[in-house]
């Protein structure tokens, strides 16, 4: 009776139950610098049936469940914080169905963002949240992930119209309908979207998709300051162009790239800017786009329209974390990730680049600027205490300074271990709501726990 | 101690409390065909603390509240169900802030949509959720509202930001930031909008607001059949161009209207749409538009920019709710509200062609084509028994037509009365999460009981 593994292991079939200990190894631990933690035993489902099972059989046990898609978290979701199953869904990777005319696809959990777009290029189709890693649309759904595109697209929430999710207690139940909207019941599709695992286990997704646009244009333009090139981000949003992606890169950063990649980028703010939509259109586009940068002191731009001389274009930017992680061998990679309102993205942005400066590292920031979400990438040493120290002051100076502006802890990584310690403050009295939320769903905190909630037992 | 109006006056102003007959009697009812029922008291709070005191007061006397915005609901939201407050939003409707930069505007509950966007001209914005009736912000957030725009711009709940709210126990709480994304947390914004005041009210709300298109086209086009409609409408979504509004009327609807207006429109399935964009691109996506119209057998297609030609070409759809009001005097509308897959939209209106016409009534079907809502508009005697239950008979046919092909009971009116039956059917098991969710945040259930979910106690 003190252990599940019996049990799991007549559940389910032999190869879907291991402890083998580079399983569990693998498995302690996501791409962020929490430390990693061991799962008791890992599983593989391969259908909702199987969760169902577990989640049953982890009641009896008194076992917390960790859902694991890749272990691309950022924030140590996946990391187990005591004994209990890490449940695996690399198993549960078909894409069940596209539904071509209603934009739609339903995908098992563990399908990954790459593996889904390679599918629906044959119908014309794309999925349009690019969070940079190759993360299952599981994990994407229970971090609310999003990216580049997320300004013109929207952010995974936006994109789920159903999810089949299994509860602590082992039922099985849909999120939402087919239905493009809905004003029936309690919106229960963006309450789990997000939930990080600590409500229910995802199944079974449906979500939108998007038509791959006929034309595509991007753009590289260079500002005299960052403040510049946030000013005519907001201008041209202002003037009612649609930005498809749009990323403002600092100075600092370019010079780290040109040493990592021996280019001679211009050592300035440079915003990356990408359109979608019809070539008259964007030919318009790109004609405003120009007479606005241009008076906010940009001193060159340059568009590109085919898809090498876009690749090539974007280069400097998809190029700044390697050139970090390259030059710091041995170290971790520590991110930060608020989000602020856009009015408040210029100083921000200087705010963090005056602290990375005045601390002990390097840093590279990125903004997602369109949506006001940035990022500072710094390499630091797990082994050093001082540094692991220097890098959590610096990460929570961002976060106060965030939210201080009505801004949030993070804009697209989520919760997980390390904005544990901000949700008081970011959510003051609704942390309380979502305190009784959690405990109506998983009274006995199995599912995930200590992760975005904590429930005072 | 078995009242609250005592309590009332000492805690507001006297004007801000009435017992008034006619004054209850404007509150015992919607737009909607539900019979009403007069509150004990209205009260008009000015700001959050009065509406804290509000529900400090019922909760003491075990009173329900009612918010009331300006009664424009189709589904009895507002009316009361047992002795209780109706809470008057209309003392609370100022525009707070524009946050220009931000494209926000922050504003109290009472604030009308036309108010909202007279203000937001000045600053070249506007508000996009566009249900018809001059309906408050606060409302269209309870009930999340949506309307003919929302294929490009989203719904209610794609707009709003942030949430200041009372809850049941007076405390005031805030449910989301000013960034534009956010994974921390649950997300209570998405609960929230929907919620029909059965969660707590809302006293503040932050939401997105967009730049007025630089061009505008409308068009309208006739089809052989509603088939041929449909199909089009998803041709021209999977071609990648973007429609900001998109209604199909069907043949019966276009005569009701020439025999009120005395006009001669073709008596055939009849599109109406609007693209917003700069000037080249929407010529491209006119010219693909009328290519794709005419593969699907369309006879005949106009488009129009200027603002009075753009609105005549419209107005065969805005008439259509008159013609059929002005047809039938004395009697009352029921508007069906389905959404369904868009894929099984032509067969849905199809379905509801046949119903409308072997029924007693005559009826007009319109249909936001581009997410797969559609009405029925049908006009009925409430005072002959035979008719209150044709009607009814009819509604829940469409209901379960949409429910059996993966749709919803309600696309944008809510649940309110009218849809209470349906929860279970469209919801299953996650109908008891809904529970879960109201019972932990409105325990005694004193927030418009007996709407959208019942507590079972």
């Amino acid at each position: 009776m003190s252990s599940p593994f019996g049990s799991l292991q007549e559940s389910l079939s032999i190869p879907q139950v291991t402890t083998n200990e580079t399983l569990r190894e693998l498995h302690s631990k996501d791409e962020s610098y929490h430390a990693p933690v061991k799962p008791e035993i890992v599983v593989y489902p391969y259908n909702a049936q199987d969760v169902s099972e577990i989640m049953k059989i982890a009641k009896h046990y008194r076992r917390p469940v960790y859902p694991f898609g890749v272990g691309s978290s950022l924030e140590g979701h996946v990391i187990p914080t005591e004994d209990g199953i890490s449940i695996d869904f690399s198993e549960m990777n078909d894409i069940i169905e596209v539904k071509e005319e209603d934009f739609l696809v339903k995908v098992q959990p563990g399908v990954t963002r790459t593996q889904l777009n390679k599918e629906l290029k044959k119908y014309g189709l794309f999925f349009t949240v690019d969070p940079g890693a190759d993360a299952t649309i599981g994990g994407m759904a229970a971090t609310n992930a999003s990216g580049t595109s997320s300004v013109r697209y929207g952010v995974m929430r936006d994109q789920v119209r159903d999810l089949e999710v299994v509860l602590a207690d082992g039922s099985i139940i849909h999120t939402g309908s087919l239905a493009a909207k809905s004003s029936s019941g309690y919106n229960l599709n963006s309450l789990f979207v997000g939930s990080e695992g600590t409500l229910g286990c995802f199944t079974e997704l449906t979500i939108k998709v998007s038509g791959i646009p006929e034309h595509i244009v991007a753009g590289r333009a260079i500002f005299p300051s960052v403040d510049d090139g946030v000013e005519a981000v907001v201008s041209i949003l202002q003037a009612g162009i649609q930005i498809a992606r749009c990323e403002l890169v600092d100075e600092p950063s370019i010079e780290k790239v040109n040493a990592f990649s021996d280019t001679n980028y211009a050592i300035k703010p440079t915003l990356f800017l990408e359109f979608h939509g019809n070539e008259a259109g964007l030919n318009q586009d790109v004609e405003f786009t120009k007479d606005i940068v241009n008076e906010h002191g940009c001193s060159e731009i340059e568009f590109e329209q085919d898809t090498a001389a876009r690749n090539k274009l974007w280069e400097a930017r998809h190029t700044l974390a390697y050139a970090f992680i390259h030059d710091a061998p041995g170290k971790k990679m520590m991110t930060t990730d608020v989000c602020v309102p856009i009015s408040k993205l210029a100083g921000a942005i200087k705010h963090a680049r005056k602290l990375v400066d005045a601390s002990m590292f390097e840093g590279g920031i990125a903004g997602h600027v369109g949506d006001g979400n940035y990022h500072i990438t710094l390499m630091f040493d797990r082994g050093n205490e001082e540094e692991i120290q220097a890098a959590a002051a610096l990460n929570e100076e961002i976060v106060k300074y965030a939210l201080a502006v009505g801004g949030t802890c993070t804009g697209e990584h989520g919760v997980g271990i390390g904005k544990q310690k901000y949700q008081a403050e970011e959510h003051g009295e609704s942390l309380f709501l979502m305190e009784k939320i959690k405990q109506a769903l998983d009274p006995e905190s199995r599912l995930n726990p200590f992760k975005l909630v904590q429930l005072k037992n």
